[in-house]
């Protein structure tokens, strides 16, 4: 069973949407990833930071699902990182509301013994001097490293980002992110620029758009599944970067026509996400369900067309 | 051989875009339709309107592939129906700068004898009114009608609208377009009481993030091919409405297994629309290159996931 190393935040989220509110509850990057690479045979930790405040519960909760959490630290007398946000009537936009880092204002990761040989590593949204030190505790590269980031680095850790982007096989960033960080407005003369800065593979996440892969020869293209009803895209983009690192590291293939594959069933693990409030939906998540909806992705995208 | 008859402008465009200009060059709904169907084999005519301003030659070029001008008014000492417009960076939304409705405000077309018996009928975006008179002179009912519209006749003629939708088989509409129709955001619940008001089958055009086509038990969704450059959109979606009903048209074959492949055919068409400005593309278009371009959207679309 390959090792999948996850580096993300976990934290509290309190969520405003236009079907109601929530108090603080279980969010983070590493969180959603986590839980959505569950769906998979790996064997998978995360490195993270939170506070004493955090409830034992949700820790338990992620070991259940065979998740390590003993690169979890928690800080005596520290606070978990919250985030708090109100998704606007079209649920493509929302406003944050509080961000308070934290203990993950000072987090210095320690990667545990038993992950410094991981076959996978998936590099969630965090300060890009974070996840470059994660990179330089794994004395031997791994088969397969993920990025994810956002325009908050891009504004205002440029260099370092850059030096992590350097190193990474696979980038998974969205429309807006990819425009700023190449400074072309086309998609595909974006992929191009950022993988001239170094990953093979980007992956540009287009929301309800559904998703593009890119390498130098080669595009695929995922829709996101039209539903009848998104609740709440809290983490649909991490849960995505779950599906999609969970496929290939069960599967152990890291070509292109697997990763068509890890782009749908990280299309296929982001569907269900949006249908609850944060993690609920995922908790719940059966293996019996996302088999049928890779059905309904099938349906949605297959096509046989007799040339004439 | 099907008989497909096409109701729309004809027109003169003139297009400013981040690439450049153009005078008063060929534009029009039913050119654009018309072009694109013309490359499957179909017997095409035009019911129109057009001012003695408008050159011969245009109307020779349509001739040559094959598309019977014969219901093509022109109206001595008229003149022909004028659109400029202007697009922003982005090319998802633009200005209209001048509209002159000229010998189109007092359209009323008169459907040739020859096309009286058509197999397929596109009502391009024209009034509501002016398709009706089309629909009612036609004494039986196409093998399909397809509709297309915008949100200026939701304004408008909302009632004269419902009574034309409530005739049709197919509605192509945009998403916007489909929100406003329906009263609801998502497109799906839209796409379903948009088909409660008559149209057994609803295709809504996203532009650059594809198309959806949605009959009473299924989805499926084309996407558009990701392209360095978009050059000038107009005329995109006619484009994509001429490759969906002249594929169906030649394959004479409306199920929704075969709708899939018209909506894939219309993606088709509209990528190369974009490329060059107006309708210069796809009077120079070749059947090779729409083979090849097929072999880049199964490429872009098709996986073989084997469950595990």
């Amino acid at each position: 069973m390959s090792k999948l190393l996850i580096v993300g935040t976990v934290a509290f989220d309190k969520i405003e949407t236009p079907f109601g509110k929530t108090d603080k509850i279980l969010g983070g990057a590493a969180t959603f990833i986590s839980l959505s690479a569950s769906q998979f045979n790996v064997d998978s930790g995360i490195v993270s930071v939170v506070g004493d405040d955090f409830p034992e519960g949700y820790l338990e909760m992620l070991k259940s699902k065979n998740i390590n959490t003993s690169g979890i630290e928690i800080v005596k007398g520290g606070k978990t990182f919250f985030w708090s946000g109100k998704y606007h009537n079209d649920m493509n936009t929302r406003d944050t509301l509080i961000t308070e880092l934290n203990t993950l204002a000072d987090f210095n990761p320690v990667v545990p013994d038993n992950f410094k040989n991981t076959d996978f590593l998936m590099l969630g949204n965090l300060h890009p001097s974070v996840q470059m030190s994660v990179i330089n505790q794994i004395p031997n590269r791994p088969k397969l490293v993920v990025l994810d980031t956002m325009n908050f680095w891009m504004d205002n850790e440029w260099d370092e980002l850059i030096e992590v982007i350097k190193k990474v096989d696979v980038i998974t960033i969205n429309d807006e992110e990819a425009r700023q960080l190449s400074g072309e407005y086309s998609l595909v003369k974006a992929a191009q620029k950022i993988s001239a800065m170094g990953p093979q593979y980007v992956v540009i996440k287009k929301g309800e758009h559904g998703a593009l892969l890119f390498n130098k020869e080669n595009i695929f293209f995922a829709p996101a599944l039209p539903l009848e009803e998104v609740f709440d895209p809290t983490g649909a983009g991490d849960t995505f970067a779950g599906g999609f690192i969970g496929y290939l590291a069960q599967s152990k293939d890291i070509s292109f026509a697997n990763m068509k594959n890890a782009v749908i069933y990280g299309s296929n693990m982001a569907s269900f996400c949006v249908e609850k409030f944060g993690t609920r939906r995922m908790e719940g998540l059966k293996k019996e369900e996302i088999h049928r909806r890779l059905g309904q992705f099938k349906e949605l995208t297959q096509f046989e067309i007799e040339l004439s």
